[in-house]
């Protein structure tokens, strides 16, 4: 195991930053390296705004839920899956683009965020941390009128950089042999398997939070999906242009 | 600079590779760090199969349009979005799965895309090239059926890994400041910025190509967008149990 992959399995959501300052001149060079991922057909759909406005940033800690290190990290970016560049390439060519396809909005948000995770590594590669704030999706219409975010775009997601002041475990992952089959399908042995990693997740938590929270992945996950998620995201989506087809 | 980020910034697709084999032990070893990225609410909803079958394979090249990589490739690996396993997690404790939301859809799509951009990391830190095969999503339904792949996963893209047998150029990006917005998006020079970058693509393409290839960015994109994209997907999808509402 290099010393890569040593740096990938390492990854931790990282919530609290210390004071030590982020320069434009890394922030730029992690959305150079952002940049530099595969992108689908070259079209590179991707848009980052950095949010430095202390205003902005209450209003955006406030809207993903109450969470004060997006106010507090030294650098804030929204990554917005970004069709409207492509408007405007059309535009350059009095072409007339087809837009509102699903298919669009697969590229687009999978093109987000094949750069963010290289932004994210990018940084950590330098010893910041990083936590991805999917919460920004609590209010994409405020999110995107307090950004000005055209057409043909959404925030995808944001995240929080700066350098760690804290050092929280590594959670454990599901075992590879649920992850990865081999030529089908096939889950017979998946809920077995995902029984014993019960245990190892409860363990996690327990020996975490000094007993206070004892739960399994599979509780945690079925009282999550027992609620509704962000249900305004398709009819705000289809407002922007998206899924409309 | 360091070398992950130089690492990051040297990524190219590979289509063409070398003999020397890829061992499950490394194959293993790219899903556990794949695995490590980060993951919304901890759903771990990316789900891969490995597709080893050579008659699989071929439909599979056949289906992304004919691109013979995926046939040829020492590794193939299909991402899938994968809310089925949580299906089995609400089933263990009795719980009724509330499904089809299009924000359920975004965060399996990006988790997959989280997971396997660190899978081509991990794989290039170790010498081997991958190439992300969207092409899959031509053929969606015989995919899946080929896989076996059940109600609430859908196949995102494929990736062929192995050590490469060319070494073609960094493809040159957007400049940054079309790419990194301050505080709100504002694209009043974006138009001006990209004619510049369309001369360095037009050239890149023309070096490339010993003159065949004659084509700016803009042109591509505008080229490509004046037709359908995979119309198929959104029926597709929803008849999966995905963007219901």
């Amino acid at each position: 195991m290099n010393n890569v992959i040593d740096l990938l399995k390492s990854h931790r959501s990282i919530r609290k930053f210390t004071d030590q300052p982020v320069t434009q001149e890394q922030v730029n060079l992690f959305v150079e390296a952002g940049q530099a991922a595969a992108t689908s057909s070259f079209i590179q759909a991707c848009s980052i705004v950095q949010v430095n406005d202390a205003e902005k940033r209450s209003s955006l800690a406030e809207w993903a839920g109450n969470q004060a290190y997006v106010k507090e990290a030294p650098v804030f970016l929204v990554f917005c899956a970004d069709m409207n560049r492509h408007k405007l390439a059309c535009d350059m060519h009095d072409a007339e683009m087809l837009s509102g396809f699903t298919e669009q909005f697969i590229t687009a948000t999978v093109d987000c965020a094949l750069f963010a995770q290289n932004v994210a590594i990018a940084a950590e590669s330098e010893g910041l941390g990083i936590v991805y704030i999917g919460g920004i999706r609590n209010k994409t219409d405020l999110v995107s009128d307090a950004l000005e975010l055209p057409e043909l775009t959404y925030p995808v997601f944001g995240m929080c950089l700066g350098y760690p002041d804290q050092d929280p475990e590594v959670k454990p992952r599901l075992p590879v042999s649920v992850v990865l089959k081999q030529d089908s399908y096939n889950a017979d042995q998946d809920a077995e398997t995902i029984a014993e990693y019960d245990k190892a997740v409860r363990e996690y938590y327990r020996t975490r939070t000094g007993g206070q929270k004892d739960m399994s992945w599979s509780e945690q996950i079925s009282g999550m999906l027992q609620k509704e998620a962000r249900p305004h995201m398709l009819s705000f989506l289809q407002s922007r242009g998206f899924l409309q087809k």
